[in-house]
């Protein structure tokens, strides 16, 4: 079953009459036409027993004839009214319409609002997340490049770091390599810190240079063919001291601790609270601030979050990250990240990063 | 007057009693405390005669503390539920709340629905708008800045241009450049299109290679100190043919008519309509499908739109940008786009790049 007969068959068994697709992904997901139609209106309307259609600006119809597998498309201009055109394929009264709550805004939800008489509003975003969820094997492959695309990065990255860089620089080299090396680009700003600032879990690349003694941290992710990579590794610069090395092998354990627990049907908490638990346990509890992970996908960040009060359970399919940190202000932190899929039988691991810590530069 | 103090003065006039701002491009307008929250929840609530209290992600407290000109800050983790953290902030019942309609989700809203007890919900959206249209001269120093930038690194890319370089790698090059020079990053996904692919005005940058008597097109930009700039130049490779030309030289003139029609006080249409005319006259109407430009300051396209029904006028301090284009499918296309300010007493183009055709390679 492709994905639109997915959506269709749910159409029926919610009894929703119409779907109106605005996220630029979910269109992408559907009919594999990927755009970025900035504040145009793009929207795919699907209907029981009606050809779907698919409405894009203008500026983009040639692209969409290429490569949407939907092939009934309307276009508009920048001084057209797009919920006008929209209208005319809808019946005049509808008694619901299935509509991303999570990806319109009030603003365009408003609009719909004029323009149509529809009874009631579903949201269809829960829908799309759990379509989503499951990756196909054709999906994982398309994650285990941008894997593998930004490993080679972090590789070529690592033998540049030495004393006197500054972290913008490495930023600068990082992001050259994704491009060259045939990513997208970057699935969310490049992070290099280093020294004090691995402390800050946000922190923001500076002209701070690399020095010894210190930690350096990369997380860094490609987009590539729409799907997202995301890893952090820390590494010591010359020698560190036992502080922190017992800081750097605590946060180690927690992300093995929490890799041996993922397999199908144990609750996200579960994994959360194998590494918190662990961290907590080497006294670190109060330095791991944040929820372990986080879904990965077309979105670098998407369902599930992984955290402690999570209780929906794992599925084959899902892909998520493992990125427990500690970070102890003023001093420095550690974060280790890996990409992992659960499996019939557990978990593969897509990242392969060397783990253990590494003295660089 | 600060802005918050203008946002006061809105509220009073408009009776408003409260707003909650959760756009982080307008928490950092107001604040200063730039970030990106991605799905976490971020807001800024104003309140007449109380102190302004802003709720970050608890990862980004130590950056708001650092840079935030609010200094009542509330901090959530990833377990916590934000929304509580804002009903306490707040009286039990409010006669309305303001918020940003264009960029709050319907999910979210409809959280706010369920948590708070508010009679109506007003959008503050064109407030804001309103207030960041017009650029103050700290704000164009910015955009200046922007644009030395870009400018720089179109001329360092130009010299790079020689038969057989692909699209993706001068892409790559260009990146690089920025983030060398001290850009941010780009303003929006770098685009270098050669050949036939010039005639795609959102054109994807690919494999394709520079070959001479070809037209090559640069639409680039970058984010520096939170401001954007945007430039487009297209210059010949080698020999062109006449046609090409013809084309060149209809856009660069529809690009200088426009330019000679800025001042304050006109509509928005009638400078699209300069240029439109005259590549209309010149017998190429169909084939200039996008409005003229669009608003350019914090995000690479924001209010106004500038197109050939906005009937909206010209104020000093608006800056937007004037991009006219001629795309024919198969052949090439030419679009020449500079950044404009409107000041008292005309026009200042941010733009200096050259625009006599030229060729390169």
């Amino acid at each position: 079953m492709n994905r639109l007969q997915t959506l269709t068959q749910y159409m029926n068994d919610n009894n929703v009459q119409a779907l109106l697709i605005t996220d630029p992904k979910h269109v992408y997901y559907l009919t594999g036409f990927a755009s970025d139609p900035h504040e145009r209106f793009l929207g795919l309307v699907l209907q029981l027993d009606k050809e779907p259609v698919l409405i894009v600006p203008a500026l983009d119809a040639e692209a969409a004839h290429a490569s949407s597998s939907v092939t009934k498309i309307v276009t508009h201009t920048d001084t057209d009214h797009p919920y006008e055109l929209l209208k005319q394929q809808l019946p005049s009264v509808l008694e619901n319409l299935g509509i991303e709550k999570d990806h319109l805004s009030v603003v365009r939800y408003e609009a719909l609002q004029e323009v149509l008489n529809v009874n009631s509003y579903i949201d269809i975003g829960p829908w799309l997340r759990d379509m989503r969820v499951l990756k196909s094997p054709e999906e994982v492959n398309r994650m285990k490049h941008a894997v593998n695309l930004i490993e080679e990065v972090l590789r070529q990255s690592v033998s540049r770091v030495k004393t006197g860089v500054a972290e913008v620089e490495l930023v600068a080299e990082i992001e050259y390599l994704m491009k060259k090396l045939g990513a997208d680009g970057p699935s969310f700003d490049t992070m290099v810190l280093t020294g004090e600032k691995t402390a800050l879990p946000h922190g923001v690349p500076g002209t701070r240079k690399v020095q010894p003694g210190e930690f350096i941290m990369f997380d860094i992710g490609v987009y590539a063919n729409g799907y997202a990579s995301d890893i952090t590794r820390t590494f010591a610069v010359g020698d560190i001291n036992d502080e922190l090395v017992a800081i750097y092998n605590t946060v180690l354990a927690a992300n093995e601790q929490a890799i041996h627990a993922v397999k199908p049907n144990v609750s996200f908490a579960s994994i959360d609270l194998a590494a918190r638990n662990l961290i907590e346990n080497a006294g670190y509890g109060p330095y791991f601030m944040h929820r372990l992970g986080h879904g990965l996908g077309m979105d670098v960040h998407e369902y599930p979050s992984v955290h402690s009060k999570n209780s929906d359970l794992l599925k084959p399919g899902m892909v998520f990250t493992i990125e427990p940190g500690i970070y102890v202000q003023g001093r420095g932190g550690v974060r280790i990240e890996d990409d992992v899929l659960v499996t019939e039988s557990g978990i593969e691991v897509l990242t392969s990063y060397p783990k253990e810590l590494t003295v660089i530069g």
